[in-house]
């Protein structure tokens, strides 16, 4: 039986794989007046007097809803919003295995901004946080803006800022291995999406000082006359104002000389011939999932350093469980309000500080490291 | 340490009743690869070509919202939407325990109808069933309805309906104690609001004949000047259409002779000399809560042969909790749209015929009675 074969049957033997449970015993007329009334009258009243004290006596301290429109779901693209479920599930227990994190998926059948961000905003009293899942871009930048302006909970899309903590995370760990500064490196990011857009946010906020940003119409500009928004347009200023010098428009010419290339982008774009013009001991982050932009081997092939990929069955898989348990834990800890570029490279630098003496095939901790999602988490509360 | 005090304590050190648990192990590599990616991708793959396989995929046909606006929370009143949450969460973990049900609170911060129907309606596609919990009336009918209608899951007030489910089972039995049926005994209503005409309209589908609805202005009479609105007028279209002549218009005028009271209204509200004006074996339902209408006692002193109050510390306690899980399993079970007056009727008697023999101190079985659950699911699935 295939990997996928396997999970439909399981998917089918449990319905899902999300339940609830309690956290008090209810096997008595005793514990139900505790539990439920009249005991549970005394909360409601201290809450309605002090509504601070609902993060203390509710789950909503340990709660986060997990938000998706079904637009971007994985690789698959708009599936639509039920589709998305298994995924919503799968982000809920990895939340509950790895940072004891209480997430439900709400799903949102519009994919209207407006709409997205009206109904979390009318819902979010039960939750601490709201972790915004697989929402296309360029709607996924509007909700995310508008949200964290609007609540007094941290706001956060997945796709974008816990892909680009982790690609610090390993590229921090690939420049040691290669013995190249990030403030030195040329980087090359193949993608002007969510995720490809979050990064180069990071990046520049990690001190990298030279990068160019592609999309499918080549090198963002500023003012480019097509396909530009004001997303890509705020990158492009931003990488334009660090390096303004002429890289070339399209990706072979901006790659030639590089010393990263981080793909988010398509299946199969590069080739080994391609990673051979690159810098002596270069850097692929190859992410498009599960076809990575280059495969491993034909990067290697081209001269490649370091090669890390989405996919679990090759070194240096980039995995945003990596980070996002451990980033929500750490917010919902500290009660912070929202998440600043300083809790997000201090979470990256965690989990690179987590591999002790990086090496070409191990620049990133296994999900599974003990006490990754307590390291992230406190690092995020120390900033 | 009081109940509330005790109470107070385990909500601190648990923070919260309600948490969520994985269905499936996630202990290595490959238990991620089938809950997560890759694996993950063919049950979203399979739903975006059948959308019903969500139904057998997922948690939704196990999954309920617990939907409150906070405005009419137990009998604290309009406590706002945070201090409802450990109600909801009470509700959510006796959901889990009694029908393995999966609920999760949803708190609006909005009490304007149109809000909350419409913030419902875009979160629908992650439950099977929606819950409305501690919203007041009148604002409780027309979200309930509007909901209802516009939405092809099952929604149902809680307040309004598993009160009157519990209340007809109640009923049946009080009234084979009495040796009285129900088309023959003269019904006295106190309250209009959720409850009250809830309860109104299922004895009325259940052949009750003779009933009167009273507010705090008296009898409600189509036409009524005074403090009416629709809900209120067709709950005494139905009444004065079954039985048109004059009781008087006042609780002591109606309550001469009536065989039944069922209290869903305030406080101290009658004595002993009241019921004593009342027919012989008269049933008293004094539902008030923690505060009955009248207390047991009295109510015994003044001549009644059964009497209820929604207390675990008297006989025959009225709890919504007999019902909701078991109705809503059925419900999600059978994949129903909505729930029709038979289902609720049929709830009501699967309850009822949960006590073989009734007495006046047991016409109603305790929510931990073996079985109850699935008997009332099995019932609501049967029609």
């Amino acid at each position: 039986m295939s990997i996928q074969e396997e999970s439909l049957a399981m998917h089918a033997a449990h319905r899902g794989k999300l339940e609830i449970a309690s956290r008090v015993p209810l096997e008595t007329v005793a514990d139900l007046s505790l539990a439920y009334t009249p005991g549970v009258a005394e909360a409601c009243k201290v809450i309605a007097k002090d509504p601070s004290r609902v993060w203390d006596l509710t789950m909503r301290g340990r709660s986060v809803a997990i938000v998706t429109d079904g637009s971007a779901v994985l690789g698959l693209g708009n599936i639509g919003v039920e589709a998305g479920l298994p995924v919503m599930e799968g982000k809920a227990v990895i939340y509950k295995k790895f940072a004891d994190v209480d997430a439900w998926p709400i799903l949102i059948d519009s994919q209207d901004a407006s709409v997205i961000v009206e109904t979390v905003k009318h819902i979010a009293p039960t939750f601490g946080a709201i972790h915004l899942e697989d929402i296309a871009a360029p709607r996924c930048f509007e909700v995310e803006e508008r949200l964290m302006r609007e609540l007094d909970i941290p706001v956060l899309h997945d796709d974008q800022h816990a892909t680009a903590v982790v690609v610090l995370a390993g590229l921090l760990n690939a420049l040691r291995v290669a013995g190249k500064s990030i403030e030195d490196v040329r980087i090359v990011i193949s993608g002007a999406g969510a995720a490809g857009l979050a990064n180069a946010h990071l990046l520049l906020d990690a001190d990298a000082m030279h990068i160019r940003v592609l999309d499918t119409k080549g090198v963002i500009v500023p003012g480019r006359p097509e396909g530009m928004n004001p997303y890509k347009e705020a990158v492009a200023k931003r990488v334009f104002e660090k390096d303004g010098s002429d890289w070339g428009a399209n990706l072979q010419g901006v790659l030639r000389g590089a010393d990263v290339f981080l793909g988010v982008s398509q299946p199969g774009l590069l080739q080994a011939k391609d990673i051979a013009t690159m810098a002596p001991k270069a850097i692929v982050f190859a992410l498009s999932n599960p076809t990575p932009e280059i495969m491993p081997e034909e990067a290697l092939a081209g001269g490649a350093m370091v090669v890390a990929t989405g996919r679990s069955d090759f070194p240096n898989q980039v995995n945003n469980a990596l980070v996002y348990p451990g980033i929500f834990l750490g917010a919902l800890e500290g009660r912070r309000k929202s998440f600043s570029p300083e809790a997000k490279i201090a979470a990256a630098k965690a989990v690179a500080n987590m591999i002790s003496h990086p090496t070409r095939d191990e620049i990133l901790p296994s999900v599974f490291a003990p006490g990754l999602s307590r390291i992230v988490a406190d690092a995020v509360k120390a900033v």
